[in-house]
C-alpha cells in the first residue's frame, strides 16, 4: 500500500502558538481519494531537523507532503533547504513571477518590492504547482521513487492547491485502494458499556474491518473502516456491518453520518420544515455560531438573543427583574422566560434557551460552576433540564451547546 | 540542550477526523518551563508504526511523551504495547483500581464492569501517574536516561496530568534553561513590507534570538524568542530588542502582548469602564463567541441580537421594515440601524453592527460573496466601513469579527 507522510514546518507549531488545522484537513482529503496518511510530523524552523525529517519520512513513505515556511522573510528556509535537498539551483520561474506581479497590480492594490519578486524564484529541479491564491509558488520533487510536494502554510493556499493540483496529479501517478468509512453517533452511553453491547458483533468483524471508538464527554461515535481494490465489494460488506452495528446501539443512535449534533438538528427542522430560534446566556452566542457555521441556515434559523446582562435579559426576553433577583439567572424559572421572550420576538416553532455559570469564576454554594439550566420546546409546551458540567470554561460552554441541540433534538422527535 | 518529542496516537489524527489541540497546548506549557519541543509526531492505532514511531523519537529526544490509545476498547493499544516495549508484565494498581471504583460510583454513578477494572491495570515497568479525572492512569517510564510518560488523549484528563504531576517531575529531574518570548500584532501592513520596514534591525540581532514572522491575512504577529541558563540576563536583553521593535512598527502596532484581537479591546472597555453590545447577521453570533470566550466579559459585554432573519432585525433592532427591502441586508443603511438598535435596547457606550455575505451562496452581482458591512460607534457617532473578503465561509466569518473588533478598537482610540 502506498504511504503518505505530512510534514508541517514552522516553530510556531512547536511552542503551541498556533493550532496545526491543516494537517487534519489535508489527511481528510487525502483519505477520501483513498490515499493512506501513516503519520503526520511538525518540525520547527531549524534546518537539520527538517533535513533529518525528510531524510526519515521518505524511508518510510512513498509521498511526503510539505507544508509552511515558504514566506519571504529570514525564518522562512523551507525553499532554501529544498533546493540543497535536491542538488538544484534558484531560477525565477516566469508563470509564478507573472502570478505574484498580477496579485500584488489587481488583488492587493500595493507596490511591488524586491522580497516579493524573489517568491517567484524555486529550484530548477522541481515542477512548479501555482499558487492562485498568493505568491509562493508550490513545488513538486521526485527522487528515488518518492514524491515530495511542498506548499504554502496559508490554509486557503495550501487547499486550493491540494484539491486543484496535488490530489490530482497523485491519482495520475498511483493506483490508490478504495478506503469506506462508516460512522455513527451515540448519546447517553459509556464507552465501556457501548463496547460490551457489541462485544460479540466486533468478534465477527473481517479482520481487514477497523472498529474504532471516539468517545468525546458523553457521546461515543463509531467508525468502521475498510479499504481495498474493488471499490463496490468494500462499500457493500461494510455497509452490511454498520446495518448490524445500527441495530446493536439503536437506543442510543443520535446520528448515522459523520456529522455534528448542530447538523442532524438543522436536518431535521429542514426536513419537517420548521423553525428556530435560541436565548443564550452562558454560551454567549456559541450556539447561534454553530447553528450559522454551516450554508443554508436562514431557512430554520432566525436568530438569537445573547442576553449576557440582566438588562438583556429584561430588555429583549421580557423576562421578569423580580424573578431574576429572587430565583437568580441561573434558575429553572428565568430559563423558561427566556425561551418564551425568545418566541415571542423571533416567531419561530422551536426554541432554546441556556443559563448557567461557566466558570472559572461565579460559582455559589448551591449554583456550584458547571451548573446550567436548559429549556426547550415550542409555545405550547416546555421542556426543562439541569446539567452538571465539570470542565474548564470553553469544554463547559461546547457542553452546554451540544447537550441543549441535543435535548431539542429529542423534543422535536418525541412530539412529533 | 535537552530534547523532548509529543507522540499522538490514534487513527482519528491521520483520516483528519479530529483536529490535534492537545500537542499545542502541551507544547505552550511545556514552553512556559523552558523545555524545549523539537518534533510532534502523529501515528495511528497500529502496533509496528507505534513502536518505530517510540524507537525513532527515543533516538534524538530524551523526552518522549505520549497521548492517547488508552481507552477500554480494543481499538485501543498503547497499553499492551508499551507493556511489551518496556519488558514489564500487567498488574493490577491498586491506586488506580480505587480511582475507578471512586469515578464509577461517585461521579458517573454507574455500575462498573469488567472492562472498566481493566484501566487499573499498567505494566509493573512503570511508576503510575494518578488520572483524578478520569479511569486511565498516566504511565512513566525510563530507558537508557530517556523518559518517556503515556497519558490519556481526552484533553482535561491529560492536561491535569502534565500540571499536577508531569511538568513539576520533569523540573525535579533536569535543568532546563530559561526560554523568553515577546510577541506583538500589527495590523494594516503586509509581511514583505513589514521585513523591509525591520531589515537593519534584524540584522542586529544576536544569533540566539530568533525572530519569526507569523501572517494572518492582513494581520502579522512577530514574535522574538531566545533561551540560556541566566533568565535576568536573557529578559533584560531581549526586552531591549523588543522595544526597539515596537518603536519601529508603532504605526500598525495593535498590542505588544501575545493576545487576540478580543482581548485587547476587552483590556481597552475594562482600562476606560466602558460597556459593548453586538448585533450581528452574517457572523451569526461569533463576534458575541469571542468577546464571552474569556471570564470577566460580564464585566464590559451586554449581549448581542443575533439577527439572523429580517424579522429579528425589525422586531429586536427596529430596522425599518422598508428600508430593508429597498436596500436590502447587507447595506450601509441598515448596518447603522441595526448598531442603533443594539444601543438602544442595549443601553451600552459602544456597539458593533455586521451585516454581509458569507457564502458560498448569496453572492450578487453588486454584492459578491465576501461582501461585509460594519458599523461601530455610540449613539452620538457612528462609522462604518465596507470589508470585501474572498476566503470560504469559516474564513470570511472569523475575518468579519476580527475586522469589525479592530475597527472599533481604532475608533475607541480616536474618540478618547
Amino acid at each position: 500500500m502506498i504511504q503518505t507522510s505530512i510534514i508541517t514546518i514552522g516553530d510556531e507549531l512547536l511552542i503551541g502558538q498556533v493550532i496545526d488545522t491543516n494537517s487534519a484537513w489535508m489527511a481528510q482529503q487525502l483519505n477520501k481519494s483513498g490515499i493512506r496518511v501513516a503519520r503526520r510530523v511538525a518540525v520547527g524552523d531549524v534546518w537539520d531537523e527538517i533535513w533529518e525529517t525528510l531524510d526519515q519520512e521518505s524511508n518510510n513513505a512513498d509521498i511526503i507532503l510539505i507544508t509552511g515556511g515558504l514566506g519571504p522573510t529570514a525564518d522562512d528556509i523551507t525553499k532554501p533547504l529544498l533546493c540543497k535537498y535536491f542538488a538544484g539551483k534558484m531560477v525565477v520561474d516566469e508563470g509564478a513571477l507573472q502570478n505574484v506581479i498580477n496579485i500584488f497590480k489587481n488583488i492587493l492594490n500595493r507596490p511591488i518590492i524586491e522580497r516579493n519578486l524573489k517568491q517567484a524564484e524555486v529550484p530548477d529541479t522541481c515542477k512548479v504547482i501555482l499558487n492562485k491564491r498568493g505568491t509562493a509558488p508550490g513545488m513538486w520533487f521526485e527522487k528515488d521513487g518518492k514524491i515530495f510536494v511542498s506548499m504554502p502554510g496559508v490554509p486557503n493556499e495550501m487547499k486550493g492547491m491540494m484539491l486543484d493540483d496535488v490530489i490530482p496529479l497523485l491519482n495520475k501517478q498511483f493506483q490508490f485502494p478504495h478506503i469506506a468509512h462508516r460512522t455513527l453517533l451515540t448519546a447517553g452511553v459509556g464507552e465501556s458499556s457501548l463496547a460490551d453491547m457489541i462485544a460479540d458483533f466486533e468478534k465477527t468483524l473481517p479482520i481487514h474491518i477497523k472498529l474504532a471508538y471516539l468517545p468525546n464527554y458523553g457521546m461515543v461515535r463509531l467508525r468502521l473502516s475498510s479499504s481495498g481494490p474493488a471499490m463496490q465489494s468494500i462499500e457493500d460488506e461494510i455497509q452490511h456491518y454498520f446495518n448490524l452495528l445500527q441495530k446493536l446501539v439503536k437506543e442510543y443512535l443520535v446520528t448515522n453520518e459523520d456529522e455534528s449534533m448542530q447538523q442532524v438538528l438543522a436536518n431535521l427542522l429542514v426536513a419537517n420544515n420548521k423553525t428556530i430560534s435560541t436565548a443564550e446566556s452562558c454560551t454567549g452566542g456559541y450556539i447561534a455560531h454553530l447553528l450559522t457555521q454551516h450554508a443554508g441556515a436562514s431557512a430554520f434559523y432566525s436568530g438569537s438573543v445573547v442576553s449576557y446582562s440582566y438588562m438583556a435579559k429584561e430588555s429583549l426576553l421580557q423576562v421578569d427583574k423580580k424573578m431574576l433577583e429572587s430565583s437568580g439567572a441561573v434558575s429553572e424559572d428565568v430559563v423558561i422566560q427566556m425561551a418564551k421572550g425568545a418566541l415571542q420576538s423571533l416567531k419561530t416553532d422551536y426554541t432554546i434557551a441556556v443559563s448557567g455559570i461557566m466558570g472559572p469564576d461565579g460559582g455559589m454554594e448551591d449554583k456550584p460552576v458547571g451548573t446550567v439550566w436548559v429549556a426547550v420546546g415550542t409555545s405550547d409546551k416546555i421542556r426543562t433540564e439541569k446539567f452538571h458540567f465539570r470542565f474548564d470554561r470553553t469544554r463547559n460552554i461546547e457542553l452546554t451547546a451540544t447537550y441543549a441541540l441535543n435535548l431539542l433534538r429529542k423534543f422535536i422527535l418525541s412530539n412529533i
